[in-house]
Parts: C-alpha cells; structure tokens; sequence
C-alpha cells in the first residue's frame, strides 16, 4: 500500500538521525532528537489549492529539511510518515 | 436516509482499527486509538466556495487519511460520520 | 412575523431530537442533547458577499446538519430559530 | 443632532422588550435581557469597503435582528444607539 | 507644529465632555468618561493603502464618533491627539 | 555602515525626548518614556510587498510619529535604530 | 552538502558577535546575546510564492539584519544556519 497525497501535500520519511555523539557516545532511543533531514516519498499533484496555482518543485528521493511541527504524522504498514504541504519544505540538501 | 454534503465538503465513515497490537494482545475499546483511516461515503459538488473554484478529487470508496480534529462529528441511523471539507484530506491510501 | 434573512443567510429552527434512549428510557429536558439536525425556514438571497459571489444551494424545508456552537440564536413569537452562513451548513439529509 | 454612517455602517436603534414574564411578574431594569430586535436609524452610502463592493440591503425603520456584541453603542442627545457594520444585521423582521 | 497624515489615516481631536452630571454635580477629573465625540483635525490622502483604493470620506471640523480603544495616541505641543485609520470613524454627527 | 532597507521598509531613530519635566525637574533615564518621534533615516524601495504594490511616501529627514511597539531595533555602530514598515508610520511632523 | 532554499526563503549564518564588552570584559558563551547580523549564504529562486510573485532582492554575501525569532534552525555538517522568509529580512548592511 501506498499514499498518494491530494493538492500541493507531499510524503516524506524522516532520515534516521545518527545514533552517535561526536563523543562516540551511543544513545538510547530518547536521548536521540528527532532528525530533521526526511526524505521525499510521494509528491501531489499541484494545481490550484485555495484558488491559488501551486507548482511542486519536489520530486521523490529529494533530501529535504521541513518546518518542525508541520504537517500530519501518519502510520502506513507499520511505517511512520508525515505528509506536509510543499510550503513547509524549507530546502533541498544537494551534495 | 443519507447525507449530501454541500460544497466543498465529504462525508466519511472511520473504518474500523484493527484491535490488536503487535505483540498479539486484544485491546479493550478504550485503549485503542481512533482509526486514522477513513471511507469515502459521499462528496460534494464543489464549485465556487468562498470565492475560488474548487474541484472535487475524491470519489466514494475511497480509502483516506485526514487531518485529526478536522470536521464535525455527526450521527444518522445510529451510525457515525464525519464532514470534512475536501482540504483536510491529506491522501488517498492505495494498493 | 416572519425573519427575511440577509446575504448568504439562512434562518433553521432544530428538529425535536428523540426524547427517548434506546434502553427505552424516557429523559428529561436537560438530560436530552442538543438536536443535530435543523429544518431551513428560510434562505437569504445570496449574491455578493464579503467581495465573494454566493449562490445559494438550499431551499425551505430541507433538512440539514449545520455547524455546531455557529450562528445566532433568534426569537420570534416565542419560537427559537437559528440564524447560520450557508457556509455552516454541512448537507443535506435526503430520503 | 443626528448621526450619518459611514460606509457599510448603520446606526440602530434596540427596541424596548417586554417588560413582563409569561407568568405576569414586571421585571425590575436590571433582570430585563437586552432586546434582540432593533430598529433602522440611518444607514450608511455602501460602495466600496475595504477593498469590496457593498450594496445596503437596509432602509430607515427596518426591524432587524442583529448579531449580538457587535458594534458600537454610542449616546446622542442622551438616546443610545449602535453603530454596526451591515454585515452584522442577521435578518429583517417582516409581518 | 502640526500631523500630516499618511494613507488612509485622520488625525483627530476628544471634544471635552461635560464635567457635570444630570444632577448637576461637577465631576473630577478621574470621574469623567473620556468622550466619544471627536473633531477631525487632518485628513491623509487616501489612494492604495494594504492594495485597496481609499477615498477619503471625511474632512477638516467634521464632529466624528470613533471606535473606543482604536488608533494612537499621540501629544504635539502639549496637545493629545489620536491618530486612527479611516474605517475607525463610525459616524459624522450632524446637526 | 549603514542599513538600506528592503522592500517597505523605514529605518528610523527616535528623537531624544526633553529630559526635563514642565516643572522644571531634571528626570533620570529610567523615568523618561521613549520619545514618540524619529527621525526617518533610510527609506526601502517600495515596488510589490506580498502581492501589492506600495508606493513610499517618506523621505529622508522627515520627522514622523509611528505606532508604539512596531518594528524591529536594530544596533549598528553603536547606535540604535528602528526598522519599520511604511505602514506603522502614522504620520509626519511639519513646522 | 549544500543546501537549496525553495520559494522566496533564503539560508542565512549568524555573524559572530564581538565577544568582548565595551568595558574590555571578554564574556562567557552564555552572556553573549545573540548576533543580529548574519550574512546570506543562498537564495531561493522566488517567482509565484502563496500566489504572489516574489522578487528575490538579495544575493550570497549580503550581511543582513533579520526579524528576531522568524524562520527555523537546521545544522548541516556540524554549521548552523537559519531558513527564513525574504521578508524576514529587514535591510542590507552596506560599507
């Protein structure tokens, strides 16, 4: 199963933060902060969303930082998802 | 009886989460959390709403995510929905 | 006396909810909640409202669910209406 | 002295309530509610209002309910009146 | 020294209220309500304010009623003035 | 260094408030209130903010009264400024 | 790695502060307020942002004074930048 979101939404997967402190210390689950880098899944169509044309620039497997708090966490075959409008996409990290 | 949302407004029905966690324990009714699914039951006819054109992408039968605390509650024959308006869906679940 | 409402309004009065639950219990007044559908007792004329062009979708007589805690409440001859945006509206309860 | 509204304003007027209960006890000033129901006192020219087109629907001694809270009440000449935005008028009381 | 006004802005003047009660007890200062009536004092050019075209309605010497709590207060030459947009003056009072 | 101020906006300095009440006593600086009036310092250069166009009516040197509590204060080479949007300038002081 | 801000945001570093008084006092970390001052290190490509045309009006390099508490904080090998709307910013300091 899959999600395919409405609008300007986009899925994203939050990237596995590293697990180690610069100290080589390893952290238990709760010490870790929820990473902020996630990773594109699934991208809407666009369009016109609240009588305003959206165009996505986002495209699946693009890293991506997000606004922190947005959007809807959302649980799919035992994966957690968050689908968030383009807007709370603030950049795409390039190598 | 049955209820023709206006607007740009759908009615959906929660389907039922499954009662049982991973570990293979049934949970009672007040444990389990309210399914975030829900099925498309009816869809508005959209148009003109507050002044922008809106079309409806939804269908009934849909499977969907939407937005919690979205909508209003409301109850026919004894079965409960809930109106939301088309932009609190946040995707369409597909296989 | 009857109220001729303005704009995209639309004067509903509630329909009696059933006074009865379904072990067969007769409740008093206070016990009963606060019915959820409404009868449209008249509709405004729609047209240009707030810059925006309303057209109205109702008619005298439906039966409607509406927006809780919306509207105004009204009184006239000793009966209580409600006075609510069509925008409150949710749908319509059809046969 | 009198009182010309500007815009989409129009001055009001409450309409003095029944002093009396349905079981016949006169109420003392303070246990009255404050009427529902005013009455027209001037209105306003309409045209364009922040942005928007308005047309007044309303003419001098028209009875209207109006939405409760809204508005200002100013004091001329010792009478009390409410200067409301004609969006506020919920309905026109006709007989 | 004197305001000139920006945008959609009038600089007007509180007209002193009467410091003496109906029963004819003169009150102190603290004791009075401070007035509503105020008297137009500068008027700004209107034209595109926030993207809309004003038109300015109101001039010098008009006696104006104005939305409590509205505007800044401002003090030139000893002198307090209040400095509120156009759409804070309610009503011309007329004689 | 100085600031060249984007978009709608106005650097301004207030002005330094007479330290000296009308009685004559010499106030230290916590009892002094903040001046009301700056001087305009750097003018933006207007064009499109947020979808509308605004044209800049200030100039450098005026003197003008702005709304209490909007802008930005800013320290550059020691010195303080305010950053503020055209639109919290209420008006401007001539002789 | 990099990152490419979207719309009309822009990534900017924090200038670091002076971190000695006035008086000759070098200041621990915690003592020191926050830079004002932070230089832009990319900008998004603007064009039709909410459904308004955004200019970009600034370029990589330009030091920059910005709205206090706007945009959100990201760190990227180990650097922390802020992703803040143009219009977070409030001017260009120039030589």
């Amino acid at each position: 199963m899959k999600i395919r979101p409405l609008g300007d939404r986009v899925v994203i997967k939050r990237l596995e933060a590293e697990a180690t402190t610069k100290s080589g210390i390893v952290l238990p689950g709760s010490a870790k902060e929820k990473p902020e880098i996630a990773q594109v899944v699934a991208v809407g169509p666009g369009g016109y969303v609240d009588g305003k044309e959206v165009k996505m620039e986002l495209k699946a497997d693009d890293k991506v930082f997000f606004s922190k708090y947005s959007g809807n966490e959302v649980k799919l075959d035992g994966e957690e998802y968050l689908i968030v409008k383009q807007d709370d996409i603030l950049g795409i990290v390039e190598d």
